[in-house]
């Protein structure tokens, strides 16, 4: 059921679980970041979330039991969903069948015997990257992920501003094109509908029905479909269209983030997602757009940067929330 | 010097000071936020910031002989200025000449001898409103002020965030139409080009020069300019240009607003200055956008209200400040 890789031991240790749609991966965490040991558990999300809690609970205790004579103080789990953060139950959870309105905290304390921290995914990698990644020198930072949709985080004094329902950095419906796409959401124009993965394939389906880009019209055909990555292929490939429907995603975030830059005045906001490998081919735009559109940006020393951490970001920010004091979270 | 209108005293007060481009207002105000007495202090800025800082240290004092036995625990004072914090130095003053780099909170703290917080106006404001304004009840709020320019003040957890330099909540430069009008800060399309005051008074000088108005041509007419005042009597008459001039801009500033409730997802926004009397014309189209562009706002029951203290508020939340433990300001 595990996979151990055991390290030197602190008498203190949290774990934390990132459980994704398709994904769930745990981490025995020290108190300083170094990871104790990695750990996947085995389980099936079709099979409801009691059966998912029993499963995690069954790992976490096995892991505990190998660490005898050392404490484990709490829990931390991210998962993709809105969660009610006082009380710990998932409220919406779109890619986790059977989560909705489940009090996982709950259960999990029930059977743990310990502090457990629930958390929305964005949110803990925000925190993640504080702690472990580009943020580890700042106590604010703003976190923007480009995947499917856009998932968003703010720490403000080393702690996750969560808004009254815990819906805070929705960034992804941000307007960024008044008349622009429509988004799943309904709304036309949202950074989610133009600068995500899905807005670039957009793009590209786009390209190919234009003939504009033989090339994305090539990568379709082989594969089927036309992803980001074929974009960004295309793009190292010198195809001018490909290289332009990154430039016009740039834009956009750039317009995205300048509202950001203008409304928190943070020190650090983080591009994080699959989309950052193709930084070179959108970065230019959103550096103009965001120098075009913000005058705090042009007035300060605001930095933009990669996430550092990747997948691991929400597993360290996970491991992190019972290292923090729970009263103001 | 100064004109008292006294009320019964509790053991301590602090001191508001409300320092406008062309106002200085000052107010003894309770712990419990009942104004003790209010005074004005007369100066002239142009005579410098030395000279202006002598004449409230001496309305200050004599205010505070005028209270033995009760203990004036500190002063607060508002200033339309971007502020470092840290320091209580001004830092960029455009209407206060002479106070660029002037280190107002030393130089008021050594006259006094009592603790001094220097503060942004808008920041104070938003303060303010929360105290003992519509945002009584809530810990959260952001707070639009519409006037000649657009001012935002953000309170979290009861307390003013201020960003890393002090230029959180500059909302007047959110981009709410692209390809909008030309804005002083060299962008286009940001909410303070298309929805402050001058935004208004923009638009009804347009539909002067294309004759949509007789009316607004007439108050133009007969007082020399046409103001966002006189729109909202055009309207109130009927104008039909004059109504759309308050729809558009109240589209604009729900776009705007959108962004905001997207990224904070905080139970309170306030809409401040002299324009929110016209909310009958540009709250329905603010509303509608709202909806629109905001995920959030359609699933929650966000508040969008009017400021209720105007110009009040400013002196509410500088005399606010001191009974902030100030370790996190």
């Amino acid at each position: 059921m595990l996979t151990h890789s055991r390290r030197t031991l602190l008498s203190q240790f949290t774990i934390g679980v990132d459980l994704g749609g398709t994904n769930l991966r745990c981490a025995a965490v020290q108190p300083d970041g170094e990871i104790l040991e990695e750990f996947r558990v085995r389980t099936d999300p079709a099979r409801g979330p009691d059966r998912v809690v029993d499963d995690i609970v069954a790992g976490i205790q096995e892991v505990n039991e190998g660490h005898k004579g050392h404490e484990l103080i709490g829990i931390g789990i991210g998962v993709p969903a809105l969660i009610v953060i006082e009380t710990g139950t998932v409220k919406r959870a779109p890619n986790l069948p059977g989560f909705e309105d489940y009090p996982l905290r709950a259960r999990m304390q029930e059977k743990l015997g310990l502090p457990v921290i629930v958390e929305n995914d964005a949110n803990a990698a925000a925190l993640g990257e504080v702690w472990r990644g580009t943020g580890h020198d700042v106590d604010d930072l703003v976190m923007i992920t480009l995947g499917t949709g856009v998932g968003g985080g703010i720490v403000y004094q080393g702690r996750i501003m969560h808004g009254f329902l815990g819906m805070a950095g929705e960034f992804g419906h941000i307007t960024v094109e008044p008349n622009g796409l429509r988004c799943g959401c309904g709304n036309y124009g949202c950074l989610e509908a133009m600068s995500s993965a899905t807005g670039i394939a957009r793009m590209a389906e786009q390209a190919i029905y234009c003939r504009a880009s033989p090339l994305l019209a090539e990568y379709k055909q082989q594969d089927g479909t036309v992803t980001p990555f074929h974009v960004h292929q295309a793009a190292q490939r010198g195809d001018a269209e490909a290289q332009e429907i990154y430039s016009r995603m740039g834009q956009w975030l750039g317009r995205g983030m300048a509202a950001l830059v203008n409304s928190f005045n943070f020190p650090l906001y983080v591009i994080a997602g699959g989309v950052i490998g193709a930084w070179e081919f959108f970065a230019p735009a959103m550096f103009t757009e965001l120098k075009r559109r913000s005058l705090t940006y042009r007035n300060s020393d605001t930095r933009i940067e990669k996430a550092q951490l990747g997948n691991l970001a929400g597993l360290y920010g996970a491991a992190y929330l019972p290292l923090l004091d729970r009263s103001s979270t």
